[in-house]
């Protein structure tokens, strides 16, 4: 089966302009509205605001930013043209701390622009160079999507009743997604899936977004409160559980959109296989275990009004909103990589898929 | 201590004109306003709309909204009379299936009919015997609640974290609370507590209702998503887990909002304690296990849409919405009950402290 038969979500894109369109899916599922984003602080807006979000698509849409915010800088010197490019790159870096991706996006497009360099071009063929590199980024996570919803799709069989938590899916990256690639390739291939999609608090991601995109391709799904995840488990109706990740130590630890660890927590007691899909790029060796993972801490109003016809949490009351959380390695069963499954022991299996 | 310097939040109560008036719980923490309330439909509607929720709160209104109501029954034979009210004992009783103190109030207010029919008096003596029997139910209710937070007191210590799930708090009683209860009679002492909730989706009464009556009162709470739990308990900030209950069966198998199960499962995983606190009236013998409770079926619009100012559920997709849960006795660490701390077995001590 080819790449172009699996479901994709149009996540962003550089129109025949050499303008960055993202669907900005803080509107989702009510409308589905690109906008344009032409500057690094309209870059970094879009992404911590969430409009562009999921580590993967964050990347992508780092480094396409990236690259069309370079072409704001007049500077016929190719030294400063440089200077300003890793300014901007230090400043799009600090929108969203905890996924990895977009760090390491950033690298290998200021990798790009150090090469080209090298070269000693100027610095219209340097911004020439960005491009090409958001363009192979932007392909290989296409390519890296789909590598794992067929390393995912042999660790599944038809009829399965499964459980995912917040969207790692088509929308959260530019191909088919991570954990909903392997539902998407056998929704393909005719598996028929039963689907139980958290809804995700604070900021619903699973009921709009998740929920959005699986309807959008046929795929049977059910959206709940992330509270009912273990009630649904208990009935025996999960075989499954498929997440994405934000960021996985070298031990296997695996940040994840906060709510992770309570899912992982439940399928250990009942039994049930807990599978986080990451692509390599999210792999860290640099970090050694979840407790040096840096955790976003978000704005309380998401928690208490952001949604709501009404303030929604009593006033004199605090609010506390951390974006993720790391689930332990002794929870996961699986690391689903475009490279292959990966099983405990983590700490050795990373660094063998991640050596060259 | 005495029982009026504990917090108590009027949840419902008959006014100096012998009318039932109940807080409008769905208003909150918006607005803070009582509704009259005067016919069986009237308190039928009361309940199921969750104006007035929480077991013991729903049996306190039952009996009240039953003596009430049988004010509207235009009957001199007292055989006839009593046929009527049992009429509109069974359609309250439908109300809301899962909760065992809506029943049992039920049941006391027809023994204490059938005992007044017995001796041979009319309607409006009937009337008035209702009327005590629901003021008695209401008294012991609040000496309930009292007796429930000294027990659950001796369990905790100064300073200590807490958390607690749904509102098992002083608008769930007409008393200072079942989970809440020792939080209550601590702050009183100077216990210092620092409390996290649960905002309890879909229908936010950890947010609305658990953190306006803590606040309200004075303590320190702080607002959580259900799946922040979890991680809260990984840092190490929750000492004990403190939640109410809907139904106990015989076996200690405890039935509470949707989400307790999950918050059990974590408590102990990170080894906290997980006390439920069930009155008495709350424990079905009868029910040999929680497989048994009838698990109450919400309408999807709750999670996709009620408190929203736009659908938030994508179109297409499917919801389920179970008010319940059940968390299986091996998760919890002791029931307190305004009789005494019981620890498992269970079975026995749910059988001994039934025992007249």
């Amino acid at each position: 089966m080819e790449i172009d038969a699996v479901y994709e979500a149009g996540t962003l894109y550089l129109d025949e302009r050499d303008e960055l369109l993202i669907l900005d899916q803080t509107l989702l599922p009510g409308e589905r509205r690109y906008i344009p984003v032409k500057t690094a602080q309209e870059v970094w807006q879009a992404i911590y605001q969430l409009k562009v979000r999921g580590a993967p698509a964050i990347g992508v849409a780092a480094a396409y930013g990236l690259y069309v915010a370079s072409k704001n800088i007049e500077e016929n010197d190719a030294g400063k043209f440089c200077d300003k490019v890793r300014e901007m790159s230090a400043y799009l870096a600090g929108a969203r701390p905890t996924a990895v991706n977009l760090t390491w996006a950033l690298e290998r497009m200021e990798g790009a622009l150090n090469l080209a360099r090298a070269a000693g071009v100027p610095p219209q063929a340097l911004r020439q160079a960005l491009k090409e590199e958001a363009l192979a980024i932007h392909r290989e996570d296409r390519q890296v999507c789909f590598s794992i919803a067929q390393n995912g799709l042999t660790l599944l069989k038809k009829g399965m009743g499964l459980l995912t938590h917040c969207n790692a899916g088509a929308l959260a990256t530019t191909g088919c997604g991570t954990a909903l690639a392997p539902i998407y390739l056998g929704q393909a291939r005719g598996y028929g899936f039963r689907v139980f999609a958290d809804e995700t608090r604070p900021l619903l991601q699973g009921a709009r977004l998740t929920a959005y995109e699986l309807a959008d391709a046929g795929v049977d799904v059910t959206v709940i409160c992330d509270n009912m995840a273990a009630s649904v488990m208990a009935q025996g109706r999960i075989d499954a559980v498929l997440v994405g990740c934000d960021r996985v130590a070298a031990n296997g630890d695996a940040a994840n959109k906060i709510g992770t660890l309570s899912v992982a927590l439940a399928a250990k007691h009942y039994g049930i296989p807990f599978y986080v899909c990451a692509p390599t790029s999210t792999l860290d060796p640099a970090c050694p275990d979840g407790a040096q993972i840096p955790i976003e801490q978000r704005d309380g109003a998401e928690i208490a009004q952001m949604w709501y016809r009404a303030p929604m949490v009593a006033e004199g009351a605090k609010t506390y909103n951390p974006a993720f959380d790391v689930t332990g390695h002794e929870l996961i069963t699986a690391l689903i990589t475009e490279k292959g499954v990966l099983y405990p022991p983590f700490d050795r299996a990373i660094a063998a898929v991640l050596r060259p």
